[in-house]
């Protein structure tokens, strides 16, 4: 079995010197985050990933959980370890003080959320849903939901689902048939949902679901969906928990992979209809819903992160231990560890160096987060909303796609050992497979960040972020920013593509969209990359005591590395956005 | 549960347009290949595939291999479909008629081994270890030995397996430890082998394990080893089985996928001794074991194009039947087929295209082997063999990492329902893993790609191929050819930076090799799509009558969409083999 230990001195480094987390600290509400409170955040979620949360990943993978006689049962140690991450509070993070929160910032929460996933991405699934629907809660409850709802999901004792998908509405949400009949101060909910992630479980002690449903004379499409609060067990006025609600989980999936999250097929009303209660307006749920969704984007790209990190931690551990073969250029017969092997290491820092620009991709946008909800002035905030909104799309994309390529490299390093379930490295292949899917598929990211993201602002967003990237790297002046630099100009162009194609002809762009948005993550994470090597040498110029000198001069070396073997994929994607679109729309149909 | 239907028109093409079968089947010893006995062949074995073992796919991965005292029982229906297949006579195809064979091209061959793999790639794995065991003894065996164990071997009566792997000893195959004691006309084989494919199941009448061992004097390394010929049941003179061997199978792995073919972990001798009998001569068991593995390397390759092609087909059906969303340039509202969808195209596209340039190289390879058997000329025979050696790593490799990577948008294009595992997707996912892992790794591949052979004849076999496609390129005068012209520049730059690279620096192009292999087959795969695509236009200007004028429009297409969005990647293999290897060297290994 494998451990996991949370990469602290990275995720410090990217806090720290890449997205300026102490700035961030010194915006109005954030005082409480001190650097010492941050450190000790740290190391206690990085105790709690490593002691509690990795050890039941493997286990919970093969035991799976269970549905019997409508009752969900977890993988064993999961309750209890639940009750843990309640206890210790780790749920209330990054929200409001005033329902029980702990109102740091988004951007350490985020380094935090990183280290659940990676310790065990089925048991992050739970407080990952919470979050969303506390974030809808917040954002459109009103005072009394508020108070009625707030403090016990923000504790975690009541958990949170987001049930969007039927049968025949999955991408398509405007498509659902869920309904809700207004009675009184409440709706009646009747209708099936589908891929409801802890939909049921034997964790919290009361599970609330955001439903989103139609009204009967609701408008046809996504402007006639509404979303509602349907409680497991209803609240009553003193806050303890009252009767069972009209819905039940009809069964569990029967998965690739996250095997240790209850994935549920649930009814409402199958007795006359769930109680619900309205969220926001009538026929305002697609707002709602989008309130809960990105955030939750972002926190699935981090995910793909958090498994990239797992299967790179394991491929390590295994490369230095396994012995096999001489040394390529020894005249020896004694047989090396494989991490001195040319391949094993090219694998290994493709893992590394694509992880490292991913976490910066990643920490960055919630920066963005935070500058968009704490910045003082309002147009520092509206820069920030636009610097979050069209990163959304390359994070939750990006990050999961190189999730899966890497945990694949995490596999192959291990040899024939890494196709064997005990071995562990195939549970990450088989667990990340889900991230390019939900919450959006990637296709569908691409498509947001052409359509809603570059086109829409007619390409103001991303010049912004082009500009930022152009002036830092003419100011870092290494050969690693020169790198990004030549990048650029095929971003550019790609981008001055985007906005010429899309107006005219939208169904080309969309062809390319996803080209696009790799080429732009890629060229992204290589200015990052190439931002921490110039961070580095700064440190290291300075001339003073370094106790990580060993740690710096690495981030010049990924850098290299990420330059010159990821970010040429950028030239690819360019190609293929700019030229091979046309011809992904010529063949006929029939031909395919 | 999918369907299978083999790509019959597909598979003519390259075998009659691209590979040239007709003149194939003109050389000495192939007069059998009429092209009325080759489509019949076809048709036939697509009904087998279809009918018989497709429908056993997700079964058998769902019931798996079970193991019970020592006995190992296959999944239902596996026995009875072995039967079919071997009453079928497909074992025999391409095999020495006097031993009971077809006689028929290794290129036919390859085209129904690729159905079989499409269809049931765990029981594709029974006939295909067979083969490798039959040609290792018609290559070495005594007269007695081949009378003795290939006309029960050729039919598949009896399987075969390949014993390589200790569980110190994987791809440093000369460390293994297990031991062949001489004694009269036989020796005593004892030791532990792991990963043994088909090592114990209930399908044939016998099991010839080929077991590599070390006799007691034998030198260390790879010099030392001897291969065996290791029956489950000892045959007696007359033909019928004698008695039980001293061997067994111990158990059974958890795999991440082909669950229906049984990897056992076996023992040899726990009684005294295994009776093994010596295949060619004591200390060249590594050259034995290369004639089984250099054609299973090729078959491997074709297990990545099958199950691409069987993740394709599923796709492609669920992308026709699945609604949703509307069309992105349509004012309506009504929902559309996915496969309307421009990011979808892109998807199923890259999944065709990369398919159609996988096949043809697999074929051209095969087509190279039937030549280096069988060509009058003997420098005819000497220059197909430097071809079919080179082209091994790259079938193995490239056709590998490809099949996983079409597996993957195979989920994709299911979105939530690829993860489950009743819509079949997620299996070819997990099935296809093993692929770049088993017969050597992609590693390893790489390695002797560069090593063996681009260096050990200074380049000759690799310029031949290169002179070849950039004759045939200039000569088709296309602007598919045109860009395959633009990307074999920088496949003869980067060939000679191996040439003189490996020379003075081996380590350094070992970290570029598997870039560069990359590199060689995506754009031998482009060289070959716009081959398609020339034979498709000549055919269409000759201005008969054409039944099939959309399947050559199609291929037109193909290569477009190939040449657009496939070989750009070149670009940056090439860039990653040239300039991004010294950086793969240069980090600390405890900075990793």
């Amino acid at each position: 079995m494998s451990e996991y230990n949370a990469p602290i001195a990275e995720m410090k480094f990217v806090l720290r010197e890449l997205v300026g987390l102490d700035e961030i600290a010194g915006l109005p509400g954030y005082e409480e985050a001190t650097p010492d409170l941050v450190d000790a955040v740290l190391e206690e979620a990085g105790r709690l990933a490593k002691d509690v949360l990795a050890p039941l990943n493997q286990s919970g993978d093969r035991e799976g959980a269970a549905f019997e006689n409508g009752v969900v049962r977890t993988a064993s140690g999961f309750p209890e370890a639940y009750n843990l991450f309640v206890e210790g509070g780790w749920g209330s993070l990054p929200f409001d003080p005033e329902h029980g929160g702990q109102g740091l910032p988004w951007t350490l929460a985020t380094a935090v959320q990183e280290m659940w996933s990676a310790a065990n991405l089925s048991f992050s699934l739970a407080p990952l849903l919470t979050q969303g629907a506390v974030e809808a809660l917040q954002a459109h409850g009103t005072a009394e939901q508020k108070a009625a709802y707030l403090p016990h999901m923000i504790s975690g004792r009541w958990s949170g689902t987001m049930n969007l998908t039927e049968p025949q509405a999955g991408s398509d949400v405007g498509a659902l048939k869920a309904r809700a009949v207004k009675q009184g101060d409440h709706y009646l909910i009747t209708g099936q949902k589908i891929f409801i992630t802890w939909g049921e479980h034997d964790c919290a002690e009361n599970i609330v679901h955001m439903v989103l449903a139609r009204t009967p004379d609701a408008p046809a499409g996504t402007r006639g969906i509404s979303l509602f609060i349907v409680p497991k067990f209803l609240p009553k006025a003193d806050g303890t928990l009252g009767e069972r609600n009209d819905l039940r989980c009809v069964s569990l999936e029967h998965k690739l992979g996250i095997m240790a999250s209850p994935t549920a097929i649930m009814s409402y009303g199958d007795s006359g209809g769930a109680v619900g209660y309205l969220l926001g307006a009538e026929n305002k749920g697609m707002a709602c819903m989008f309130t809960m969704m990105n955030n939750a984007r972002v926190s699935v790209g981090v995910q793909g992160l958090a498994i990239a990190e797992r299967a790179y931690q394991q491929a390590r551990s295994f490369a230095r231990e396994r012995i096999q073969s001489r040394a390529i250029d020894s005249s020896g017969s004694a047989g090396v560890a494989i991490i001195q092997h040319p391949d094993v290491r090219r694998m290994l820092l493709t893992m590394k160096a694509t992880i490292e620009a991913m976490r910066a991709l990643a920490y960055l946008a919630a920066a963005a987060l935070d500058r968009a909800k704490h910045a003082p002035d309002a147009d520092d905030r509206a820069g920030a909303q636009a610097r979050i909104d069209l990163l959304t799309p390359m994070v939750k994309s990006w990050l999961t796609d190189c999730g899966c390529e890497i945990a694949s490299l995490g596999v192959q390093i291990h040899g024939g050992m890494g196709f064997i379930e005990e071995t562990g490295a195939a549970q990450y292949y088989r667990d990340a497979r889900i991230l390019p899917i939900y919450e959006g598929t990637n296709g569908i990211q691409a498509l947001d960040l052409v359509m809603r993201k570059v086109l829409r602002d007619e390409g103001a967003a991303a010049a912004a972020l082009l500009l930022e990237m152009r002036t830092d790297v003419t100011a870092m002046n290494s050969p690693e920013a020169e790198a990004v630099g030549v990048a650029l100009i095929e971003l550019d162009a790609a981008t001055d593509w985007i906005l010429e194609t899309g107006a005219k002809n939208p169904r080309l762009a969309a062809a390319g969209a996803t080209p696009y948005l790799r080429l732009f993550a890629t060229v992204a994470g290589g200015w990052l990359v190439a931002r921490s090597a110039a961070v580095a040498r700064r440190l290291l110029d300075a001339g003073e005591p370094l106790p990580d000198r060993s740690f710096l001069e690495a981030k010049i070396q990924t850098a290299r590395f990420y330059t010159g073997n990821i970010l040429p994929r950028a030239s690819a994607d360019a190609a293929a956005a700019m030229r091979g679109a046309h011809s992904t729309l010529a063949m006929d149909e029939a031909q395919l």
